[in-house]
């Protein structure tokens, strides 16, 4: 993996710079749409590529692992085989979904064993099965298998989980460096920082991730219900200790303002379910605020649904139409909202690229923060 | 409206003709897509247009009264603006869902009173505000009211129904020739054949419609449940009564077998909802007969959807991925599967269309039907 820095913002921490992999070059920041299970919900591979291009998309190991399964997946020859997708993919460790979404789960030194949330069978992924799971996925960029903690969480155990964490870390990367690429292309290990909401923690894990040398870094454990303000705070802590010269990477984040924010301090790197889950719902993001698009307010409104014209569907339909696809529960109200708030976030990030390129960023995000914080 | 009569085919009653309207040609024999609620479901007005292809798509009178509601499609424009497809539309009159979705309807000389399914709401259709919603709706081809008999219905019911089906014809007639379109393009009405499966009631139903030269006619009140070769009976008749420069309609069919054999008696125009709901559920039609995606069989085939490659679904997506978006309940499973399967019944009536006009329509029939009527 190559990672180049082109420009830094001189008014802020913000970069843009250019990651390269075997699956071709990612264009930072950016936003990576979530394709949990093999597929970015409700959105074909063709208008992923051409309509909201992104150069990047995530799947979720835990529920890769499930489904399809291991031996599909192998047999096809990996993930972008399988879903037809020959852009990047990264993975995460399934730690999270581990937490939140399966029974009885529990965490040892060991690893982790859990019941799966579909038929209740039970499974253990532990640091090296974690290496092993998305070495057979075929990502190009890992994740290490850490425990991401829940907001509040007492110090105690927000300490003790991050000496965990970093314990699995050194097992993930010794399974990571013996074992080989399964699809003859590289593949590339992220340690993830943790430390919950504690400023000394999140240093003293910072300054271990860091030191471990990977090619790039990420943070974990926010966005988890904190206030916005303790994340920004907690992310500044953490990117100015993880090294300029390597890709950061914040993990589940999050709103486009939490997202121009933290290109802010230094983030180069995005995913979130809420674009995607937020569209599913009716709710829209643009440039000009958020739209429940439910509402009857929008019952005959012609109007395109959004005038910035994005993506298609945002000239080719109207806000009444789209209103009435969802009043009729029609799956198309659901394509068309997923394809715009994907368009949007995409835009967002390509945006603050240029914007940062241009040198003029600061006054764009403060903006566009400003304009984005409007319900229409 | 223009009917042109291109070429009829030597060894069977097969035509090959074009249709038009202000919104277009229609090259028939066709097949339309059926837009329940203004929106084929689950497939982008884009993919439509580009990918499927379609002259004409239906809309179902009963489900865009109850929502958008007349109104909102009245200030839109008319259902082509308000979904953005600017080629040909019919609708149906609203009957037929009448009958099978709503509650405590009752049918009367007047015209039908029933509760919506939706909310329980009262409402009453009539030939003549058929007439009225069909105009508001905007189709291109606007049908009469009449009322459809379940299969089986006894004899005396549907010599009834069948009269009363033709005096609210009449009434229907009238009631359109006595009002203008709305927005500024012809609309034209075909009135509907009915007589269940009584040979003696279908002759007189047929004898009837076509007294009463409309620019078009239909075939209601088959495709409800009897067995095939009944249907090919009744149609057979018909055909072989209303005029031969006029299209002919066999509303609600079928199976591609269906819709060949119904073409080879001289019917020109169909539709039906299989393609679209029997996708939904895993159900895919090929040139070669049909696929449940769902089977296990498929698990690890990564051969592409259908050779065949009609659609870009066809040959970018393996049976292996199709098959997993289906079982892990993915929405792309839904989308997938209905391109598949509209794209495939345009090509089949499309290429009957060229045998026709290449006269080895027959032979290509019998070899269509044998290799269709298998499970893959």
């Amino acid at each position: 993996m190559k990672f180049d820095l082109i420009q830094k913002d001189k008014a802020t921490k913000a970069r843009a710079a250019t990651l390269e992999t075997d699956h071709g070059v990612i264009q930072t920041p950016i936003f990576m749409p979530v394709g949990t299970v093999a597929s970015v919900k409700a959105v074909h591979q063709r208008e992923l590529k051409e309509d909201i291009n992104p150069d990047i998309i995530l799947g979720n190991t835990y529920h890769l692992y499930l489904r399809p399964g291991l031996d599909v997946l192998e047999k096809a020859g990996g993930l972008h085989q399988f879903m037809g997708w020959d852009r990047n993919i990264l993975t995460d460790s399934g730690g999270y979904q581990v937490y939140s979404l399966s029974d009885n789960r529990k965490i040892k030194e060991e690893g982790v064993t859990f019941k799966s949330h579909i038929d209740g069978s039970k499974h253990f992924f532990s640091p090296e099965s974690a290496m092993d799971i998305q070495r057979t996925i075929g990502a190009d960029i890992i994740m290490a298998f850490d425990e991401c903690t829940p907001y509040p969480c007492d110090y105690d155990y927000a300490k003790k989980s991050m000496h965990m964490t970093h314990r699995w870390l050194d097992r993930c990367i010794s399974h990571f460096n013996s074992t080989p690429p399964k699809y003859g292309y590289e593949q590339t290990l992220f340690p993830i920082v943790q430390g919950s909401t504690y400023k000394d923690l999140r240093k003293q894990s910072a300054e271990y991730i860091a030191s471990v040398e990977a090619e790039g870094n990420a943070i974990g454990g926010l966005s988890v219900g904190e206030p916005a303000e303790e994340m920004y705070e907690m992310s500044e802590i953490v990117c100015d200790i993880l090294p300029e010269d390597k890709p950061r990477y914040l993990m589940g984040v999050g709103t486009p303002i939490n997202i121009l924010e933290n290109i802010a301090l230094g983030v180069d790197m995005f995913d979130c379910v809420m674009p995607t889950r937020n569209a599913r719902n009716g709710m829209l993001f643009t440039a000009h605020g958020t739209i429940n698009i439910k509402n009857k307010k929008w019952e005959a409104d012609f109007s395109p649904i959004d005038e910035m014209g994005i993506t298609f569907v945002d000239t080719e339909y109207s806000k009444s139409y789209l209103r009435h696809l969802f009043a009729a529960n029609e799956f198309l109200g659901k394509q068309i909202a997923t394809i715009h708030n994907l368009g949007f976030y995409l835009w967002l990030v390509r945006t603050a690229r240029e914007r940062i390129l241009a040198g003029d960023f600061l006054e764009w995000k403060i903006k566009m923060v400003q304009q984005m914080d409007k319900r229409l």
